[in-house]
This record gives C-alpha cells, sequence and structure tokens, in this order.
C-alpha cells in the first residue's frame, strides 16, 4: 500500500501513544505521574502510590481512605476459583493458574453484579497470586487479612509467617517498583486487547499471557536459581566466564529501556544489604549479587535489572521462587489498569498493517493434480 | 527521546513487520498465501485451508491427512473443561467461558504431555466453541464427530441436527472466511503476547480476550440482532434513517481495511440467496439485508461486512446467536496460530514507546499536608 509507513520490528523507540502515566528512559529515569521512583520509593504506601499512577495525582486522607475501602472490600474470592484452580491438577504452572482464574472472574464478578470491577480484579489478583502454586498442588487457599494494607496482607500469605517492620517496608518498595513501567509488552497487550472495548478482565488475563513469557515475566525466578546455583562471590567471576562463552543469557541483567542503569534495581540492591544487616545474617548472598553485577557491567556493559535485586529479596524474605512472577503481575495489574482506563478514556482500535512480502497470483490446484 | 518515531493511534497504515500469511486492502482484496479469497472458497476444505494459512502451500494428499488426522485424534476435551465451565454459572458469557477453558487446557495438555500443541488448541476450540453457551447454564456437553471433518463436526454440535449437503458446504466457506485477516486486532494480540515466546495457549487465550471486545468480535450477533429487529424488507429505509439521526452505529456495516467492498461478504451474500432459493424459503431475509445494504451504501457509503452475512446465514442454519462470535473464534484459531509461528520464527520483543505528556519534577508531599 503506499501510504503505508514502516516501522522496525518490536516497535522499541516507536511512540504509538501519548500516555503521562509513567516514563522511562535509557538514562535510567522513571518516573510515575511526574515523580521520580526514587522519591515515591521513600516516602509513599503502597495503596497511595496505585492511587497515584490510577488517577494521575496524590490522594488526600480521604481519598486514599476511599480506595483502599474499595480494595479491602474485594479481597476475597469466590470458593469457586480455588476449586477451579484444584481442577488444573499439580503441575500447574502458577500464572496458567492465575490466568485461568482471572478468566473465571468475569463470570463470577458479573454474576454477583459487582460494580467497581477494577478494585475488584486489583485486590483479588494478590491473593490469587499469593494461591496460584499451592492450591493446584493440593493445599488448602490461603486467607488475605486486608485490614494489615495491602503489601502486609500479600507478604502474611506469601511467607506464612510474621514479618518485621523493616522487611514489610521493603517488600512494599519492591512492589511498587514493579507496579509501572510505561509499555512494556503486558501492558502494551492490555492496551490492544482495550482498544476493543474489552472489560478489564480480558485485559487483565490477556496481561498475565504476556507475563508468561520469559522474554517478559520469569526472569526474577531464573535470577533467584542462578544466585543459588553459584552460591559463593568468588566464583561469580568463574560464572560469568562460562556463561559468555558458552553464549548463555545472564537473567537479571540488561533491560530494552535501561541500557546502563535501572534506578530500581540499585534501589533495591541498598535495601538488600540493609535486610541482611538487620537480621545479622551472612551477607554472602550481598555480595555474590554486587560480583555478578560488576563482572556483567565489565564485560557486557549490561546493568543488572529490577529482577536481579527483587530476587534475592524475595528469597530472605522466605518466599516460595514460583511466586515471584505471580508478585509482579499483581503489582503491575495496578499499571494494568491505568493503561487501560488511559486507552479507553480516548480510544481508537489498534490494527496495525503488515508489509505483505508472501507470493501473489497464485491459482488454486486441485488435491489430485498437486 | 530524540530517536522517537510518532506514528498515528491505532497505528492504522503502520507497517509493523512483514508477513507471509495474508493481505488485505482497500480495494476488496484478501489473499491468503497468494490465493485470492474467492479462489480458496470456490475450492478448497477448510483442513485444506487451515493447512495452506498454517504452512504457506496447499497440502498434497498425504500431507492433509496427517494434518487432518493430528486435528481429529485431539478434539476431544477432557472432563475438567467442562466442570469448568459449569463453575463460571449460568451468566457466564460464552467468550469469557472459552477463553478460561482454553487457559485450563495449558495445563491439561501440560499434565498429560500432549506433543502437538497447537493441534490441540485448534482442534479443541471448535469443541469448546460449540458447548461453550451451553455447559455454564448446566446443560451436557456435547461430543464431536471428528469423522465427519472440521466443519461438519462443528455444524453438526452448532444445530443439533443432520444439515443438507450444501449447508455444510456453505458453513465450511464461512468458517474459510473467518480464518485469518492479516494483523486485526487479536492476531496482533497473538503476536505481542509470542513475541514474549509465552506458549500458544497464552496466545490463544489473549486472542479470545480481544475478541471479547465489540470493537472486534460479537458484530455477527449485534448483526443478526439488528436483522431480526427490523425483519421486513420495506422498513430497512426508515431504519437507516432512524439509525443515521440518531448517531447510532450500524452493526455489519463499515471495515478498519475494507472501504468500498469486502470480498467476504459478497461471497456470503450469495450463499445466503441461494441457501434460502433451496430451501422454498421465503427470501424476505435475503431481500432485508440486501435492503440495509443499499441503503447505507448510499447513505452513509459503508460497505456490508463478512459480519454482517455470516449472520443470516448461522441463523438459516439453526446456530443460536450467542455461538457465532465463538464460531469466530473457533475458525481464526488457525490464523492465530499461523501468526503465532511466524513471530517466533523470526522473534523480536514487542516494546512500543509512548511519548510522556504527563507532568515532570514532581516532588513528593507527605500526607498530611496534602
Amino acid at each position: 500500500m503506499s501510504s503505508q509507513t514502516k516501522v522496525p520490528r518490536g516497535l522499541y523507540g516507536v511512540s504509538v501513544t501519548d500516555s503521562s502515566i509513567a516514563k522511562s528512559d535509557a538514562a535510567g529515569t522513571l518516573i510515575y505521574r511526574g515523580y521520580p521512583i526514587a522519591d515515591i520509593a521513600a516516602h509513599a504506601g503502597f495503596e497511595e502510590t496505585a492511587y497515584l499512577v490510577l488517577n494521575g495525582s496524590l490522594p488526600d486522607r480521604k481519598e486514599l481512605e476511599a480506595f483502599s475501602g474499595a480494595l479491602r472490600r474485594r479481597t476475597r474470592a469466590d470458593a469457586r476459583l480455588y476449586q477451579l484452580m484444584r481442577e488444573l491438577g499439580v503441575r500447574a504452572h502458577p500464572i496458567d493458574a492465575l490466568r485461568t482464574a482471572v478468566s473465571a472472574l468475569a463470570s463470577i464478578d458479573d454474576e454477583k453484579g459487582v460494580p467497581d470491577q477494577q478494585a475488584s480484579i486489583e485486590a483479588k489478583m494478590s491473593v490469587l497470586a499469593a494461591n496460584c502454586h499451592r492450591v493446584p498442588r493440593g493445599e488448602p487457599h490461603l486467607q488475605p487479612k486486608p485490614e494489615l494494607g495491602f503489601a502486609a496482607s500479600m507478604l502474611q500469605m506469601l511467607t506464612r509467617e510474621t514479618t518485621g517492620e523493616y522487611d514489610r517496608w521493603v517488600f512494599e518498595r519492591v512492589l511498587i517498583m514493579y507496579m509501572e513501567h510505561d509499555l512494556n509488552a503486558s501492558s502494551f497487550t492490555v492496551r490492544v486487547v482495550a482498544s476493543t472495548l474489552a472489560d478489564p478482565y480480558a485485559a487483565a488475563s490477556a496481561g498475565l499471557s504476556a507475563l508468561k513469557g520469559p522474554l517478559h515475566g520469569g526472569a526474577n525466578e531464573s535470577a533467584m536459581e542462578l544466585l543459588l546455583e553459584v552460591k559463593d562471590p568468588d566464583k561469580a567471576a568463574a560464572y560469568v566466564t562460562k556463561a559468555l562463552a558458552e553464549g548463555k543469557k545472564v537473567p537479571g541483567f540488561g533491560h530494552r529501556i535501561y541500557k546502563k542503569f535501572d534506578p530500581r534495581a540499585q534501589l533495591c540492591k541498598g535495601y538488600l544489604q540493609e535486610m541482611l544487616k538487620r537480621r545479622n545474617k551472612d551477607d554472602s548472598l550481598y555480595r555474590l549479587c554486587a560480583r555478578l553485577e560488576e563482572e556483567m557491567a565489565e564485560r557486557k556493559g549490561l546493568p543488572a535489572n529490577l529482577d536481579f535485586y527483587a530476587a534475592p529479596i524475595f528469597y530472605t524474605l522466605g518466599i516460595p521462587i514460583p511466586l515471584y512472577t505471580p508478585i509482579f503481575a499483581a503489582s503491575r495489574t495496578f499499571g494494568w489498569m491505568a493503561h487501560y482506563n488511559e486507552q479507553v478514556a480516548e480510544n481508537k482500535l489498534i490494527r496495525p498493517d503488515a508489509t505483505y512480502v508472501g507470493p501473489v497470483d497464485m491459482k488454486y490446484v486441485p488435491l489430485a493434480e498437486r
């Protein structure tokens, strides 16, 4: 077609929409609605940040209470969602179980006439995420304690123990940092689905489909497996040498946007160090991370990303590894809904073109003559 | 970012990839792998066309038998998938039920170690589509008869009666025409998900999420409701006048690509006329469609699209209206898998940019001071 504009595959550097939700750039900047991530992480709570990401401004006390209250009220998931996860069987991938439950939630909320659909999805995603590994395996489901707040309620389900104040604070920071990251593959998927004017359940379950892919989700889990494999900080250099020689990707390094510096990773690095110090625990996990980071920077010029430092934090908190990506999903759900709303508010169906490079003028030949 | 390229929202006319699967254009052309849709519709069977769309060439007898055999063998769905649909309750939207089942299929196939995942999705989608309305409503599920072939097996489930040869032929034509349409919103969703290297179940369930939206799926159902509402061909002009005066969209008209002529609609128009003639049936449904088409062309310059003429065909065949979009989905699944494979074969993560237009340099203010 003569009027066709051709853009590079993968659309990197191609702006497909205006957005006022978040901005990340190669220099290592990340802002949510104008606020630098470091400022938010230092001061704000999870619900406060979620309100900001969704609504564009920090809430006052009344707005915050209304928002948090809606989440609290919508937390409990129908028993059928757990029944359904159980039917998936003991081998079910956690993200598949989570996606199936969120997909089913569309019908169950509709049956109940739930008015605040997005709050329902946001609130239940964290509970379903905490249960998406254990329930298919036949273990009883865990109940949230919404009165603790979003992050602390989630953490008690994930660790099944009472955690210290600093640990809860750090977990909440990591959740905040996973919340939003402009047009990452899952948020873009959400926008494409939203552009058909499909409902938020359709959009959220499609977001989970994108997170299933190893080029998007799963990196925090792989990073932790790597850390457990290498274990000894003194073996970091040898590991990197070997991995690079074999052409293997090292999980937790490199980012489509952050070429030199992921601001979230650096914040998490500090939290990890402090967490281990407060526990009077051997700091070899921290030293291992720092060494791997150094080696990768020197030899490949690749910075550690959020997944690389979120993983050892989750591990130190005692969270089972298969839940790392579901945690990411639970937090990113708020970003997804922000993108859903921004897309729908000024909608245009997302329907790109392809350049046809296949054969033309073919003529059907009957089967008998082929 | 200075290196950013900005493209129009909705990406219409923006080529995001090369593709050799299908090509549609404003002039009313549609080719599958180089073959005009009219040629394919006149001669080819469903499985033959699916093979073509997936593999790029028409199969010989041996290839066709291997492909059809794989579909036949993978047709039967695990009882748990029906159980799960039943749990969604009587109000469940058919596409939600279908999406939940396909999402769950990921775990169930994995448990069974199913090797040909795509054949499993393709084969079961048609059976689950036929069951996605009745099963949540508590009716027993229908079994396919794979030995009849893909289209005829599906049709016997949808109508629950033995249909004549011409009816079966027409239904197969309509399925063929729903199969593929380059980068429509659901196929693009599938490609974004595939670009994260997620599995085909993740991609297919995300495709269903996009079809849930009224700007993509659902139009054949709305078109039929319109036809039933207007009923009398002599009332077509008055209906259009009123709808246009009220600024209402008339379902089944207009298309993002076909500005003047949807080749599939014109083929279906002929089938509809012939079907009614062969039944010695009152042809007022055909005349109603033709009159509405004329009125819309004259007054709005909008052509009837595939959905507009597929609807009265499905209706004449006795298929319940809530199954029209699930039928679309079952056929489009083959197109989705073709896009999945093309994306993965030469993959690049789809991760566009947005132009940030929100505030900058905001500084956190404590809650007490807001």
